[in-house]
């Protein structure tokens, strides 16, 4: 079985392969530039593990790999576009670095590109793949917009909040890992209980990004802390505690969302104070926690050598106890 | 053989049955505005007489048709942001309407809608469509992306204009009949010829829509005309302007490039008065005609019954010879 190692390698190096033209180079430098940064590679590793478990020859599980983190690449521009983010993997924004058309404009490239590589190699599975990366594609804009529409509703409530992030985020990780296990030969009901896994641990990955922006070690998490608090951004904290708030709490909390002005430490710190006094470190790791043991009870109901699940467990503990 | 009217029918009704949910409708309402209007259809009754040449069951063809002409309203909604264009046939563009970030998102939504359709019904030819869909797609992002670097030079000669009109409109007009063509079993030489008859129709009709912005009857051609000399844009009257004017006249010609305040009709008048002492209106026309010709050789050479020609032939006189 291949390790995570050795799947971010293969991964890396085949990304470095792509042929990316030079011409017209406002549109090609700003792909080139996306993927340069070796990164965690989460969703292409998924889809490599959830062949792996099925099948030792995992080459045919490569490109389609390589589409979903091309396609996640391109979700990353426009929507640093949208949110105005101006610094991405500690680099400029492409919209900053050129232009916000740049910005877009290479990333509809970028979103071919990902088409391009899921049928570079097209498998006997190719229909179906493709049904499940368009389904999961649009999606993935659906919850960019329940996001985008987040940002002017201060009531929003938890299923609220859970909906989005399945869409947003959760949905590619389970697509990865099930595209995988289909290239892999692994049946319906095999496929489905990865694609359950990838998405309980999908939600799990939010919660816990949510928590790191708050309580993580800024040393280790290698971003700035409480960018989240400074933006006002609708993090699984910040709804919970607009609905847990009460009185004069609520009151200071929406003072914080509302104010214009303000010292950003005093801010963080003060938002803080409100997400500790009602435990919400506590309850949101507990939530972590939850839905990481979701996902371990699919990996466990999926029928195969207990081996061949070794690597994909051992992955999702990993995500769970990053530090950043 | 369906006519015009009978492909523009089918292509209507079926888009109207496109299941575009509800929910977020700020992603999912400019998807529907952007469909409403029923225009021309160029490029899916392209894709419908492509197939019929070939063919009697078009039936295979539809989805593609619906696909290629969802794709291209994709590209018109991204476009309108990037050049920042207000109305659009006669109505506010989606970024006015809504706003920029609504509007990158539907536009993103709506080129993954496209590819939706376009394995809706997979064919037994899917994987070749796919491949000629993705590469067409790139190109006119590539296209693009040249139309926006020429903004800022004055020194663009006659081939690296006819090159970007290639790729940002020519190779959509090309890849969508030659899609239909491979649908309804042409062979890859017949095939061929269609994409070369598409593209030269393409180029004709790009470079006839340049004429028709300075020369076009404003009442037949429902929008306002001088558009592109009020805004600069490089069409191919402006850019031969630019190579053949010498002493006062490019002077003149440059001087209202560069002026920022102007009266509109002035400038209008100005600048249409120096493509007339050039005689662009003549050469251009004649441009025209030699690319319209060389689609109709290409029609020509084409293996089948004449008889299955025509509605092709009668749908590029047509749109040779339209007033808008």
């Amino acid at each position: 079985m291949l390790t995570l190692q050795e799947c971010q390698e293969i991964i890396h190096n085949r990304l470095k392969e792509i042929k990316i033209p030079e011409s017209p180079s406002n549109l090609y430098d700003p792909i080139r530039y996306m993927l340069e940064p070796e990164g965690k590679r989460i969703r292409p590793v998924l889809v490599l593990m959830g062949c792996n478990v099925f099948s030792e020859d995992i080459s045919q599980a490569i490109y389609p790999a390589m589409a979903v983190e091309v396609f996640h690449n391109f979700t990353l521009l426009h929507d640093d576009i949208m949110d105005q983010s101006v610094m991405r993997r500690n680099r400029p924004t492409v919209h900053v670095k050129w232009n916000p058309n740049i910005g877009i404009l290479s990333g509809d490239a970028m979103l071919i590109k990902a088409y391009e590589l899921l049928v570079a190699e097209p498998a006997a599975s190719l229909v179906k793949i493709l049904g499940l990366f368009n389904k999961t594609a649009m999606e993935v804009c659906e919850g960019q917009q329940f996001d985008m529409d987040f940002e002017c509703n201060t009531n929003i409530n938890l299923k609220e909040y859970l909906n989005m992030v399945e869409l947003k985020t959760a949905v590619l990780l389970a697509a990865s890992v099930k595209m995988g296990a289909i290239i892999g030969g692994a049946d319906e009901a095999n496929a489905q209980l990865l694609y359950e896994f990838g998405r309980n641990i999908g939600i799990a990955f939010q919660l816990q990004d949510d928590l790191l922006d708050v309580y993580a070690d800024t040393l280790l998490f290698g971003k700035i802390r409480g960018n989240d608090i400074v933006s006002n951004k609708k993090t699984v904290l910040l709804i919970q505690a607009l609905q847990m708030a009460q009185g004069r709490m609520k009151r200071e909390l929406l003072n914080w969302l509302k104010t214009g002005t303000f010292d950003r430490e005093e801010k963080i710190k003060g938002v803080t104070d409100i997400y500790s006094q009602l435990n919400l470190k506590e309850i949101t790791a507990s939530q972590v926690k939850v839905y990481h043991e979701r996902a371990l009870a699919m990996l466990n109901q999926l029928r195969c050598e207990p081996e061949r699940k070794v690597e994909l467990s051992a992955f999702s503990e990993l995500l769970m106890n990053r530090k950043k």
